[in-house]
């Protein structure tokens, strides 16, 4: 027999009816330590959208397309009340931090105005952090992701529709990709110059799940077991993140986990690093939420421990 | 009223009872001018395998696992009788024709002993081919390709388990496969220089259909417009390869089709290169019945002119 | 050396946007006779719809949304045109033949006014005709179906959505099914009885394909061998319908056929019969074809000879 | 702030490495009150299957093929340990009780031996059980079940080939299913008469899900009103039963929860219900742990509560 202490804190969602907004609710409702005190959206089902509501939340998350959370975010840091944005209306924005915990977890400690990464950005970031860090990078890296096309949100169109993305993997906003800046941005800090990176989405036939394989150019030879101990070290301890043989998203539907492989290309002197994570969860509502409990002093794995489906 | 000549010629498939055997017998079914003699495999349903029966066929097919066709080959191609092999044992041997007929059509023509390539090798090889007959290639290219689960095989196993590889797509045989060393060899001889690849396949939840995207950093900065000429000229009269700006495996099922994509990303100096295919079609019996046409003197587009099942 | 003489036609399709138009086009693409004269929708690429230019072929298909086929139906088939309408509209119209080949090919060679019968409806009647004919059905029969996400069209919904769907067959529209009428007018006519049928529609995760399984209280009991005999003599020499022990609609995609099986459950007086098609071919825009075939007077199988993908 | 008690109790499974043993592991390790002593399997990573060691835990939990179980059963049930089979050994067997907690909970209570249902058994009598209970069943009854492919287990099939299932449901086993026996004497045991099922199982392109429809020929007609509110007045009260308007198993993935529909179909004077469940969590791991939180006195959603990913 052992006695657990449990706090609460009240929790708000602004856009509970989109797919990142669902799984905030499936996540807090989980949580030791967290009370839905209101979840709102447009559609019926929810309470309506109302600043004074989630100003009166210890926390209040938002989930609303990108564009936007601008001003009701802002309004709601004005109250004091802890926000955290999962649109990429903030991401850019010098007044909040960028918060990805296993890259800047000592900024978000202390932040009241937090802008969650998207989810390319997060599986990239984590891939390629330890290789940026140690300045093996010889840029541009080539990103290839793919995504399932929850991925692509809750409103049904052409590119949601099962008779359109099934029997293939499809190249889409090639270049152009939204996520491409805040990928660049992160990575030129880490690294202490600029980096470039060349992006290309792809949609495939799955729901949940989103991978990434880099492709490296280093700047100096690596083998096999160099490049396994750089990442195994650069994440050591870390709850989260893991290296693998195997980084398969499948695995890891509904966990907050990152799967990492890295593999040397010695004959090209290349290094190719790949990662696969649940985007609902460690690349949207589990990633705010696992930022949320460090900046209000919670244990970082609070509500987040629940392991991947694994088929 | 029209009257159209039909001849026949014999056909026989040693493997018919492996996914890309039982293609061939699809295709050989609706080909004008061919009629099957022999289906033989090990299985149930079947002729059993019998060098003679195919010696007397006009021309014979070998849809074998790879690794199995060399004596059967070698054997066959003693008595004459024209031999296409899909498989992947004659692909480096100079006794053989490497048969891409887009690329070498002219050595087809004259050939009585064919290799036919391989999936991936395929579609790496129409992407990639304009780019490198015309030396913009900084070489190397990273390739990253995405297969359905039928590129694996009939034979039942962990990789190819729905459970196992629903939901997410995930890199297997990173930097090993067996398929970089005929791209490199094809590469290098268009390209007159030595050709170098970064190549990662994916499992990708689906059947049929194969997608690859490469990225090349190029010699010298090249516009959207001036990629997408290079690439329409290298392929206009091609009744099989066709640049499109949606390369997607999904619409090509059934049909003997390359669907191109290609994008410039001007910030980093590189181009983006797609090749879409049904990697049992174009990247297997489809292909290797085009290279049969050429070098039986039929029309190169007889029983091959089925589009994709499109959904 | 054989010569074979090729007649030509011409056809017109209206609504060739949509899923059963698209197959439409598909299919007289790869028809001996058929000559694609003007394809029209609604959305760019294609011609304006235009009653004129139809009335000029010698044969009109109709693909177009439920309820949108009346008064063009009515019009061209005025003007003496062959009409095939693949809605709704015209199959409980008595000025219109029914038209499954299988079940009343001879009313389809002298008709005009052709309405084709819907996926679910094909797939059923093909199941169960052999029994009503035989008087052994205790009605009201309980039918389940399951239908690809192609079945609901090309618009995007909820109910098309991927992620939406993924994961699970579920049952939609439950004893409202709009296609009940035809089924059990179409039955009542073949067992000279009232017909009574349970019927459940369900969405299954993928694109193609339709399944039905039929559950059949006998008036009095058959054994297995009786069962798959009376299914196998009523459809002898049909050339799209086949008794097989694993009818599987992934097995027939691309492919205008049913695969029919049956099973006795002597311990309960019942007969469980499956059939399964290729929605868009056998259920639409094949079995189309194939009667406009039939009152053409060409060969019924012009252009339906292709085999399912079966992978 | 509150404080939760939290009391201990060793579990061990046998099986961990099969599906059914996987979800085990993942369910005990978010369990507030069990500690994983033993995970055995003959596969590399798990302990070695050892009865002593079983027999020391609280509770045995037994996931071996079906027909593995029964000497290991017995023999740990005559240490006293608390044993939970999820194969099929002794559903049928009168000295263990078969636990299915909304049908029988009392007798769960007190026992020490216990075989869990199989995963079409507990939907079907999830189903029937409030109209047989109410005697409304005019037997047989018509049940159409549809099942992802993770219930055909691990060990690679063709019946688990990604490439032989998609594109469709296909039926299986048809009239033999082996848990025919089981939904046969538990319904029988609830009407009071004897029950009798016509049964078929579908394979369908998706891992987890598992769904029945089940028609039902009525002895007195009833409304879609007394329908709904005879199966909601049932299971009032039941933290896992649930009755809605869209069962769909795609909506329960890792959750311990079933989903009823049902519809009066007046015309034909039946009811249509269905059932939609985690064939992994209610139809297997989760509800063996449901009745182990009974049988150890401990609150019956202990380690049960998430809810399902939902896409």
């Amino acid at each position: 027999m052992q006695m657990v202490a449990v706090a609460t804190l009240t929790a708000g969602v602004a856009g509970a009816s989109g797919y990142a907004g669902r799984e905030l609710l499936r996540l807090i409702d989980g949580h030791p330590a967290l009370f839905l005190q209101t979840a709102q959206a447009r559609s019926d089902g929810f309470d309506a959208l109302d600043v004074a509501t989630l100003a009166g939340c210890d926390i209040a998350f938002l989930a609303l397309p990108h564009g936007e959370s601008h001003a009701l975010g802002e309004a709601l840091a004005e109250t004091g009340t802890l926000v955290v944005d999962l649109g990429s209306d903030f991401r850019l924005d010098p007044g909040w931090v960028y918060a990805l915990p296993e890259l800047n977890r000592a900024e978000i400690a202390g932040a009241r105005r937090i802008a969650s990464p998207g989810c390319y950005a997060t599986a990239t970031l984590l891939a390629l952090a330890p290789l940026a860090e140690a300045g093996l990078v010889d840029w541009p890296v080539a990103v290839d992701g793919k995504s399932g096309v929850s991925g692509a949100g809750r409103t049904p169109s052409e590119r949601t529709h099962l008779s359109e993305v099934q029997g293939g993997v499809q190249p889409y906003s090639v270049t152009g990709h939204r996520h491409i800046a805040e990928i660049e941005a992160m990575l030129g800090s880490i690294a202490g110059e600029e980096a470039r990176v060349t992006f290309t989405p792809h949609l495939a036939p799955h729901s949940r799940g989103l991978e990434v394989t880099c492709y490296v150019r280093l700047r100096r030879p690596l083998g096999q077991a160099e490049l396994e101990a750089l990442l195994r070290d650069r994440y050591a301890g870390e709850a989260f993140v893991q290296v693998t043989q195997r980084p398969h998203p499948g695995l890891l539907h509904g966990a907050n986990a990152c799967h990492l492989g890295v593999w040397a290309d010695e004959r090209t002197g290349s290094a190719i690093v790949a990662a696969a994570i649940d985007n609902l969860v460690k690349g949207a509502a589990g990633q705010a939420l696992q930022s949320a409990n460090i900046a209000l002093g919670l244990p970082e794995t609070d509500g987040l421990t629940a392991r991947g489906l694994g088929l």
